[in-house]
């Protein structure tokens, strides 16, 4: 096979086609399955009904079968009278022909008898001495379901490529088919790479982490329709390295490989697959991505993906997934659509951005919101609707700007809530967990609410911000940002926020001028949250007091630029010794056992969309609050 | 037990309250599955993270790990000179610290060593006899993420109630959860009821059909999350019914049984079920669905559903989807909406009719179009996307009013094809499901094409009716209708109509006058279909002639109410003798290796919702189209 590296990172298209062309990826054959067995398989013939549906002329209603000829006067006043001289039941060959002046007993379903077009409802007649008087006339055809006017013999009712849901496994039946053509599910091995992979389950030395790729790469190849066979952790040694693939090659269709990719000393898997067979791709135009590899080992793809999570996702997502797609016939699945972006995202210097975000429909258009978090984070991987395509040459793109997506995610939550992080909402937020409402929630701080609620992508979020100028809460933020006719502002529960400090206050901090203590590391919390305005507000008087700028203040403040997302986070961070203190509120001091000086109670309301008030879990919510409003923040569950 | 049988039809929701009240449905267990096989399961627990992610301070990028105080002056022009004293790889626990003057070179993934708080870009550096010239400065936490500031200790990561997708599971897997708490699946048993009845696979006899109800209702259970055993027909026997029942109460958590159960002299399961246990419910007051019966068997739900698929769906999606719902805590799943109807339809007078209907969202709202069809019949099983709700109270319900809709099949098509039958757009359309798109093919007719197409409801639809006074195809009823601004017209190709016989023809059938022989007897198409339309512009023509009515000249015509849905199932019914003759195209009479008798040429054309024209589908269509235009429609696959 001849060498055909690219020595340019390509784009994920060019890469995409150019492995398609190579590998003529296509179903791998037909198996037979019992149509008890063939739920969720994709179809690989187009199905013929072998039947007529209905196989016969069948009754639809309990009655008589009659010549409508012989009715053809009868009335209420003046019935007919016929004479009964059998009854068809269902699954019986009727062995009786109707003739002038008579009829035939016949239940719903029941084939109809030879010389009767139609059928009379039993409501419509009396039986009298073995004669039945009938009330009322009929039509050619009433009551008569015809041969093969449902589904008729020789018709094509599926076509290859269908999915089976129980719908059509219900067709399959009815017309008797009992084996179902389905595609072979294409075998993929899943590899990881990497010394400082552990297993789930096992002990997290410092500098390890846990090995999630793996279990994300089966979960979501089985959701396509594969088998998969999982290979563990591979140190990072060539020899055990090219042993496993070697075994995974002979044994899949198609081999994942994660981590080990990148161009720095480590870039173990892209050796390997050099010495293995042919690398027909090094590295992607695309951010993040980038150190993918991809090889035709014995004819069969072997695809090196990015370690972190969220990387070897987008790469499963862009190269993977057509790949797959066209072994069960779906290469078209994932569209790009146009969104509205609701907040300016950055663009990738060269490389062609995938921004995660959250992607709704609002009245029709598509808004997209982006997720940031710092690289190889996890939790966009669950947040994430798909992803925001930053081209090449952009710089940046500015909040209203129209931007390209990809939808991956495509079940709907039920509700997505987007604000501050509050201990009773969650409380709310997991009672409706329970009801079965499926919940997007996402913990950005209360300007996150007030941007994702108030455009539209969120339906409702917790905020507590105060005014500057009059000390009030939340209300003058909106009135400010003019966003009174987009939101409503439901009062919520007052919080106690405060310093949360070690059990005990070893290092004796009364208040927030000792963080500008050399021996005093903070955690802090994340920009837009409430809580990090607090601070800033406190920190703001005390630049004022010294005569110092607030930028140079808190360049002194050890873990100024330490920032956590949750109250919770911030109490945990202090509970294991990372930091001495921290500003959040009571709730979370307690949860963690911690020490608490209180500074300030604060008003912690809810904003929800004016267009979302209406939506069920919602309107149950605002039934909750009710019962939850006024009381302080409660914290039974947690 | 006491016996509290109603005596009244229930509303479903009565009867969903009675029953959730009597028999408490909730989850029934715990179970722990390894992180790779927790696919599709329902968390059973909220879940706390239990360590920090990332577990240490990273760096997220490849470089040195330095102290932003020694690098503070860094720049292009004036680089600072550090001392390397180390490098740290990912996996590797740090046992350096960095010291004023020095730095330590540090890989992506790796944990920054004690003393460094920043990591400098290896672009920004250059590496000389072992020191390292840095050219630019760093603040206090660049290129680092921060232990906790993804995932923190302690954190509720996952709500219970979550169905895992990979997402999720990847989630679960960094923060190191390998036995994932997970409900018990319910065990669902399943039996059918009926001497009519076999099963797919096996011959069919004069009044037998296939059992289709235990294979729909054992995937839409497996869909659910629940297991299943099958326990096959079982025969109109009372003690044979009565056994298998014992079996299954004893074996599962909810017995499902199929037929039997309407109030005639077969009511077999109704009778067994009251001598084994308490019936709580007999009948519901829906249309259709009325046969229903609920019985408790050693407190366990046993609940004898309607024999005809249709009919038992719609009770499983009313009362036993909630019921399986609460026992994997999704209990509000399914939530009623509002939708515009684009058809007339009837009430059920006196019962609640559940109408099958394509519900598709237009600009924001949801239309409604119904799927007529006998009773009985399979077909609206596969199409339909949900019901349109008929209140007790209305006799019908007008095109253009609101309606309320439930929506139970969740996954969009990626087009909805309504109208006329026609080969050549099945091998269009055969060549998109190829590629994956998930098409919806409704065959209702020309004039449902009109509608649906008009209306939204469908993205394209074939047509060809000619205008009795021109004589021209298709454009003159758009003209009429007055719908020019809502489709757009895409001339496809020409038909050759006639009258389908027998081979070798040998009822001796010349024109449509030999319709009107007592010896013949036809198959019509449907109303609304162009065909039928053709069919009756000649039969008018013959009662003008004759001087007699056109109503009474077709009740001479044998078969005329013989109505079927496509050209191939009129060329079906003439192949299996079922009929003489019927109208139909020539490549159906080509099809069966039929006689066939021209008519008159036609033309077949699409039409297109303008608001669909951009949709990807379309426009791959409109691509094939050229290709197909002009030629006569042309039967390669078929």
């Amino acid at each position: 096979m001849e060498r055909q590296l690219f020595h340019r990172l390509l784009k994920p298209e060019e890469a995409l086609s150019l492995i398609v062309e190579h590998f003529d990826p296509r179903p791998l054959g037909v198996e037979y399955v019992h149509v008890s067995e063939a739920h969720g398989r994709v179809l690989a013939e187009h199905v013929a009904s072998p039947i007529d549906v209905p196989p016969f002329d069948r009754a639809t209603m309990d009655g008589y079968a009659v010549r409508s000829i012989d009715v053809e006067n009868a009335s209420e006043i003046s019935p007919v009278e016929l004479r009964l001289i059998g009854r068809v039941e269902a699954g019986q060959r009727p062995d009786i022909e109707v003739d002038e002046g008579t009829c035939v007993e016949i239940a719903t379903g029941a084939p109809v008898p030879a010389g009767a077009d139609s059928v009379v409802m039993v409501e419509y007649t009396s039986l009298r001495d073995g004669r039945v008087l009938i009330y009322r006339s009929t039509y050619p055809g009433e009551n008569i379901a015809f041969t093969g006017t449902d589904v008729v013999k020789g018709e094509i009712i599926l076509r290859k490529c269908t999915r089976l849901s129980y719908r059509e496994i219900a067709l399959l039946a009815a017309v008797g088919v009992d084996r179902v053509p389905v595609y072979v599910r294409p075998r993929i091995g899943i590899i990881a790479t990497g010394n400082e992979l552990v297993e789930p389950g096992s002990v997290l030395d410092i500098g390890k982490i846990y090995n999630s790729n793996t279990y994300m790469l089966n979960a979501a190849c089985i959701e396509m329709g594969c088998t998969t066979r999982i290979y563990g952790i591979v140190p990072d040694d060539e020899n055990v390295l090219k042993k496993t693939i070697e075994n995974a090659v002979r044994e899949n269709d198609i081999v994942l490989i994660t981590g080990g990719t990148s161009a720095g000393t480590s870039d173990i898997t892209y050796r390997v697959l050099g010495k293995l067979g042919n690398v027909l791709i090094h590295g992607l135009l695309i951010k993040p991505g980038k150190p993918t590899v991809i090889a035709d080992i014995d004819g069969r793809p072997v695809i090196g993906l990015p370690g972190y999570p969220n990387s070897a996702l987008l790469v499963f997502d862009l190269i993977v997934r057509p790949l797959i797609g066209r072994m069960l016939c779906s290469e078209e699945k994932c569209e790009e659509a146009e969104a509205i972006l609701v907040k300016r995202i950055l663009g990738a210097q060269g490389r062609r951005a995938y921004v995660p975000a959250i992607i709704v429909e609002r009245n029709g258009k598509l808004l997209a919101y982006p997720l940031e978090a710092p690289q190889g984070s996890i939790s966009p991987v669950v947040n994430a609707d798909g992803y925001i395509i930053v081209p090449e040459d952009r710089e940046f793109i500015d909040e209203g700007e129209k931007v390209k997506v990809v939808i991956e995610q495509k079940e709907r939550p039920d509700l997505v809530v987007i604000g501050s992080h509050d201990y009773t909402l969650d409380k709310i937020l997991t009672e409706l967990a329970e009801k079965g409402y499926k919940i997007k929630q996402v913990v950005t701080g209360s300007m996150g609410a007030i941007i994702a609620v108030s455009r539209g992508i969120a339906d409702l979020g917790g905020i507590h911000i105060i005014d500057e100028e009059t000390g009030k809460y939340n209300e003058p933020i909106i009135k400010k940002l003019g966003i009174e006719d987009k939101v409503i502002l439901v009062k919520g529960w007052k919080r106690l926020q405060g310093i949360i400090v070690q059990k005990g206050n070893p290092k004796n901090i009364k208040s927030i001028e000792d963080f500008l203590r050399p021996d005093i590391r903070i955690v802090n919390r994340n920009k837009g949250s409430g809580t990090r305005h607090l601070l800033d507000l406190y920190l703001k008087k005390i630049a004022q007091e010294k005569g110092i700028p607030f930028q140079e203040l808190v360049r002194k403040i050890r873990g100024y630029t330490y920032e956590v997302k949750t109250h919770t986070a911030v109490a945990a961070a202090i509970a294991q010794g990372k930091a001495d203190a921290g500003i959040g509120i009571k709730q979370a001091a307690e949860l963690y056992n911690l020490d608490f000086i209180p500074l300030t109670y604060e008003e912690y309301d809810i904003i929800i969309n004016k267009e979302s008030v209406n939506k069920k879990p919602v309107r149950e919510i605002l039934n909750l609050l009710t019962g939850y409003t006024s009381k302080e923040g409660c914290l039974n569950n947690y």
